[in-house]
């Protein structure tokens, strides 16, 4: 009954995706389809790329000489180089086992099917498969089951770290090794997954932790200036790592590279990029030269590319009018480029469908439910693959001599080419397809001179797009580029058969494949620099460059007339706030006054013990602002005897101060006739007294009421008695100090008493603080007997004095390029007179917040 | 006499190099040596890459909604796509006539010299010859007159203009016609230049030119959002041309593009990254039509690289144990990039001597010495080719059979060899290298195995250093790459030729040539992660990716260890301000205040006509903060009763003032013992009163006292008689308005009367603002009859009102990233109570003012 159903919602997911083209517009004044509003949004923190250079980071720099630097830059290369072997050796370790389960998978089932198509006993083959993938992917599914972000291709959470967003346990060892050891069953489990997704998630746990381990392991290799032990640094490494899988996933140094540079968006670093670079290289050809050596007996060659390749397009040797491709073809991949973008977009608003399915049904039940489903599909692609193969078509063999090629791995492509059910001179192509690698398969497409029929491929096609956008999103380890250029390839060779056969044209059927490919996982993945190269780098073959681009560029416009990318869909089910690449141009008639949040919760210079803990208690900010108060200033203002010049009145509404901006907001809540934005409106009074947010802050808060620290100072933190002018008096910012840091500080005991003067305070060094990263203590696990709570904590050693700040007037795009740019974590809102006004940080950035902020504002005017 | 003393000039550069070396340490606290500061820095001006968002722009984007901005960025993509088809011809325009130059240069005298060496009249070929190359250089060399910016590769200053420093001319239509049309005859004249970096310089020129000229040109196209016209967007478009130009010389989009983005520094930018791809894409694939429609009849095809291409390294067919490259032969590769980069210190070291001498005694003499040294330069060259070519050895023709490539061009690589004096059977090693275009002679040294003798290639590389040295730097358009990897391919083919035949290694020649090429090319300009891709294209072989990685990356490091790269050293030469990468770790030691300039010259939001027109006419400065003052504040500030919260006084020297810095710097300046600082503070009490700058500005000064408007506020600018309090008193900083606006404000009569509101005043559209972009008038040409002095123009509607700004407390590093990142002309640095304390431009980011700010730094702790 399970599985019924199950089976009918990926037909209607289909006919959903069918008949809902094209969308509803999006209009910014339409309402946001329910939909999206059923998903739950976690709230993910955002990385601090931006360094903190407070005192005890002045004092590293001080003791820190070039010498010192050349040192540590050193160290740092050795780093790059280390992770880069590490993602090379990684991939040989994958590629090892995969290719030995593969082998003894097919050639034991292939010798059954060949020895039962004459018995008669087929069925016994088809059990011995089954028990064969069912194991399997039992396996892989059980290791998700440990670790359940080891699941799916670890691209969408590759991406989101790499944007700035920190998603918990992405690049813990146990990921790693439930990835690694994962998706080497998942692929060997017949399921129409690749290994380059994981790939890349790997190289970056990789990158993460190696550095960290080298500074945590071997203490005794220590450097003054501990660099390593930051989100900055970290990320960096992930980058490089990344860069790395994708480089040993398709030897594709160079794509690689660029990967982490489309992905990790901060500005253009020469260094880091030539590192990353370096990294690259060192994985592709570590991985070369242990597979020349292990496979050819070559050792000291390094002639292989990586894991994936596409093998060597070239003309036959003596026939000089045969072109890879022309000018004509052009026109043709252009059109190719349209459908797949449009079977991308398909592709992707299926397994969105699926996806939100799975979330709200599958995933809140028990475990095992995923393990049951991982078997399912496994047995129904098992089936399938079966079925298909007894349909195939029996070719003569004398055909795909045309053309040899020699595969990555140590086999000739003929030696792929499977005869079951077939006589001795006849080989099945649809078995050829489906009882092989799927890395096998695609060279066979891509290679193959004239041996598939038009309905073989159509029926590969066909069923190979519904498998494969089924399985994404089950519970292995799973990557998307293989399967997604495998059904592009016979797409693209169906195109290629009908022109040359059906109308005669004299072309180059590979190149056809080839675009086929490109053009499906351009429609589906719809990246765009980096993928370019990638395909270039995994043909070896520069002349690509042009219909390769070409073809992308078409598929991604026509698909995101649709919807997004995979990857981004899948980012947006979860929730992450991701930054895109840059605003639309409307959201320029927002300013950095109209996103910010107003309802801060700061701290003074020089605060109580028992301040500070009840803030930190009460509230779950993740940074302060250090201000001073400043009647005096709000006086002036508020009698307008300040801001005047030469006697004339400069205008006075271009000083924003936060009561000010509380009024206007709260008059545009009252004229804004909808319910929607009362909401918004609700949210942010729940917001003022953070207690009442939920259960767990109840809670919090009621253990506030009866802490041992009763908050004796109520003009610390706003009171529910306040007026708004008293709750929004104008503050002065003078830096802004983490949570993590507070905590560290009443942890270590940094204090002084109220009778001494704060030189007295202990001083801990930059190592002290961040001696923990990146798992900080929780201010629930100070132990409170040992704090007086009458002693003052002087913050501002400890604070970052000078973090960028932005205008409240400054329009969008600014705001927003800083942030990004800069990767910042809170941006300040300061005013012409030095005021903090707001605190912008990643969910004031986010798309769907601008639209809504947007939409508020096109009413209000 | 003037040639003798020339030559010995060469001479002695060579020996100050070799015997220089290693250069005294660079010590911070040591003296700058004195060569550095003889040689002159002019004024350079930012780009301004941040937009500007003024009222006007504001009502531009009012009225921008999504369906405009596509069709705006479909315009977009056009014009890239027509600057990548237009370097695309350019490309095969230059190719076509250097092709036919060199062929009926070589036919001619080829033939002479086949008649003569039986007849005995050489000198008459060599007098042919010359005739040829003095001719061709003499067109160069004039063409360089008309426009001098068009003389030299044009690379330093392109990475200038794309660093973000204006360079005045070098985007204009007439350097481009000079550039394009002198490189014909440079290489054409036998000269030791390529033809790629003038390719690239046309292309930057196409990129900035083609979309003014459709806005220009074609008004009726109007688009109601004029961003074309700004220095943001001609940044990018150049960026797109000097891509597409490096795709075009080299084949190499990927190259272009990492090009483009190494030395653009701005942030990443995926759509511009993505277009600029693109237009390298189609800058390449024109070319490639083209050429193989004229050159192979075969139109419609595009398998031919760019116009540089290193041929196919492959090995023999059927040779199984040949490989390209192996595990062994890294070790020698990084050996070879140690030499390279030694070698290529030394080149850089000599031109770098020789440039200077070219500033000092040739640049101020009368231009057509300019002319006589190209001829000079073109004399020697022409002889020592003859002359070497008849010592060359006569080696057997069977040798060269062994392995064939075809030549970029039609003909093949055997139609390139040369029997110069030889008999029948044999060939000339040496006129085969020097007799033929350098194209072929990289060819000849990538793929013929063993064809010349070690004697021939240490002769023709020491020859070919010595006058490519001497070559770079005339007043004639000439590339560094091509001769490079010559010089740089018959060291490498040397040291393949060692190993083979005195050792006896299988190796594959080839790869050393190209190795050896890419070591010094790499040891001269240092270019990275661009040059690596550059190359690996030009190869069209990803599995080279290694080898010229790390070859490229010893060359660099052995080379950084003893000077700059050639472009940087040219363009200190030049006295750019250019900004590094990133600033050195001990620079953090600095603050903003540290380097910041502290003598503002600020207007107020409504002003007098007749105190900006005072202001405009005795400053230098090209933007004017807009502040009002804050008197009231100050007087707090110094009462100290202000930054006071909860009865703890908060540090107040966090709060930088600017009358409290100016007094810490005289006091350190006081203390400071040596003469050297005491010149920074003479410039910068010249700075207050900037009238004293220099003559010019003294006759300014002049021309105001007499001025028809006599300056009756005199509150307006500092005057000598204040006090320091006074003249640094605190400024509530508003926004920021560029001399350019005011100019325009002023010409366009944009003010109101005494007893009118600010309202009256007319109101200038984004497309008035911008409409005489890029040269905006003069305040000069401000005809002061049409304006009435006490009338007042509020410049607020066309400042910027929320620039990025930054603390005085802020680090270098941090200001750095922030200038370089974002493209920043002026960063205002306010502090924390709102006020102005000083405004950082590019010139205070400079490495050598932040070494000097270090060195005072030093010394007054």
């Amino acid at each position: 009954m399970y599985i019924h159903t199950y089976i009918i919602i990926i037909v209607i997911c289909l006919f959903v995706c069918l008949f809902d083209y094209p969308p509803s517009p999006k209009t910014i004044l339409g309402e946001i389809p329910d939909e999206e509003q059923i998903l739950p949004r976690k709230d993910y923190e955002s990385l601090d790329y931006d360094r903190c250079i407070s005192e005890p980071y002045v004092e590293v720099l001080e003791g820190m000489d070039n010498k010192k630097a050349k040192k540590y830059e050193a160290v740092h290369w050795m780093m790059v180089f280390a992770i880069g072997v590490t993602v090379g050796l990684l991939g040989l370790f994958v590629d090892f086992f995969v290719r030995l389960f593969n082998k003894l998978k097919f050639t034991v089932v292939g010798d059954s099917i060949e020895k039962c198509s004459d018995k008669g006993c087929l069925s016994l083959s088809l059990l011995e498969l089954l028990a064969f993938n069912m194991t399997f992917v039992f396996i892989a599914s059980v290791l998700v089951l440990i670790e359940p972000v080891a699941a799916g291709s670890g691209i969408p959470e590759i991406k989101s770290y790499l944007n700035g967003v920190k998603i918990p346990g992405i690049v813990r060892l146990r990921t790693f090794l439930c990835k690694a050891a994962g998706v080497l069953f998942s692929v060997a489990g017949g399921l129409f997954v690749g290994k380059e997704g994981p790939m890349i998630h790997s190289g970056a746990i990789v990158g993460a932790g190696l550095p960290q381990f080298q500074s945590i392991t071997f203490r005794k290799i220590k450097f003054d200036f501990p660099y390593f032990r930051s989100d900055r640094d970290k990320r960096d490494f992930v980058s490089a790592g990344a860069a790395a899988g994708v480089a040993a996933a398709f030897g594709a140094p160079i794509g690689g590279t660029l990967f982490s540079l489309e992905e990790g968006s901060s500005f253009w670093n020469q260094a880091l990029t030539w590192k990353v670079l370096f990294c690259s290289m060192s994985a592709t050809f570590t991985l070369n030269f242990f597979r020349s050596g292990i496979n050819f007996s070559k050792w000291g060659s390094f002639q292989l590319p990586g894991l994936l390749n596409f093998g060597e397009f070239k003309c036959p040797d003596g026939d000089k009018n045969c072109h890879l491709w022309t000018a004509v073809d052009l026109a043709f991949f252009v059109l190719m480029g349209v459908v797949g973008g449009l079977l991308g977009a398909l592709f992707n608003c299926m397994n969105k469908n699926l996806a939100k399915y799975r979330i709200r049904h599958i995933h809140p039940k028990a475990k095992f439910i995923r393990v049951l489903e991982s078997l399912l599909v496994t047995m129904v692609t098992t089936i399938v693959i079966f079925a298909a193969s007894m349909l195939g078509e029996c070719r003569d063999l004398s055909t795909p001599t045309a053309h040899n090629t020699t595969l990555a791995g140590s086999e000739d492509i003929n030696s792929t080419i499977r005869q079951f059910f077939c006589s001795n001179k006849t080989y099945n192509d649809m078995a050829t397809l489906f009882f092989n690698p799927q890395e096998a398969a695609i060279h066979q497409l891509f290679h193959q001179d004239g041996t598939f029929s038009p309905v073989t491929l159509s029926v590969f096609f066909f069923l190979y797009f519904l498998l494969a956008c089924w399985t994404y999103g089950v519970s292995v380890p799973s990557g998307l580029f293989v399967p997604s250029l495998l059904c592009g390839a016979a797409f693209g060779r169906l195109v290629a058969n009908v022109l040359k056969v059906k109308l005669g044209m004299d072309i180059y059927s590979g190149t056809f494949a080839l675009i086929g490919a490109a053009a499906f996982l351009g429609g589906v993945v719809r990246m765009t620099i980096s993928l370019t190269v990638i395909l270039i780098e995994s043909t070896n073959e520069i002349t690509y460059g042009l219909p390769i681009m070409i073809t992308l560029m078409v598929a991604k416009w026509t698909g995101d007339f649709f919807n997004k990318g995979i990857y981004d869909i899948h980012i947006q089910l979860r929730g992450v706030p991701l930054l895109e690449w840059e605003t639309e141009v409307e959201m320029d008639r927002l300013t950095a006054s109209d996103i910010m949040e107003t309802n801060l919760t700061y701290v003074y210079p020089h605060t109580r013990v028992q301040s500070l803990v009840s803030i930190l208690r009460t509230t779950v900010y993740h940074a302060f602002p250090v201000v001073t108060e400043n009647r005096q200033n709000e006086r002036d203002f508020m009698k307008g005897n300040i801001l005047i010049s030469n006697n004339i009145h400069f205008k006075k509404s271009s000083v924003v101060s936060r009561a000010g901006e509380q009024r206007r907001r709260c008059q545009s809540m009252k004229s804004y006739p909808s319910s929607e934005l009362r909401n918004v409106c609700d949210e942010q009074s729940a917001a003022v007294e953070p207690s009442e947010e939920g259960e767990d802050l109840l809670q919090q808060m009621l253990e506030r009421r009866h802490a041992p620290y009763p908050n004796l100072y109520p003009d610390q933190s706003p009171s529910e008695e306040w007026t708004m002018e008293e709750r929004f008096r104008p503050l002065t910012f003078h830096g802004l100090i983490l949570r993590s840091q507070l905590v560290n500080l009443l942890i270590r005991g940094v204090c002084y008493a109220e009778n001494q003067s704060s030189t007295n305070q202990p001083r801990l060094s930059y190592a002290e603080m961040t001696e923990d990263y990146p798992r900080y203590p929780d201010i629930h696990d100070l132990d409170l007997t040992l704090l007086s709570p009458r002693m003052i904590v002087d913050v501002t050693p400890y604070m970052n004095p000078c973090p960028y700040t932005v205008s409240p007037n400054a329009r969008i795009s600014q705001v927003f390029n800083l942030f990004r740019t800069m990767g910042l974590r809170h941006l300040p809102v300061v005013n012409a007179v030095g005021e903090i006004v707001g605190i912008i940080t990643r969910h004031n950035l986010t798309h769907e917040f601008l639209v809504a902020k947007l939409r508020q504002h096109y009413i209000t005017i």
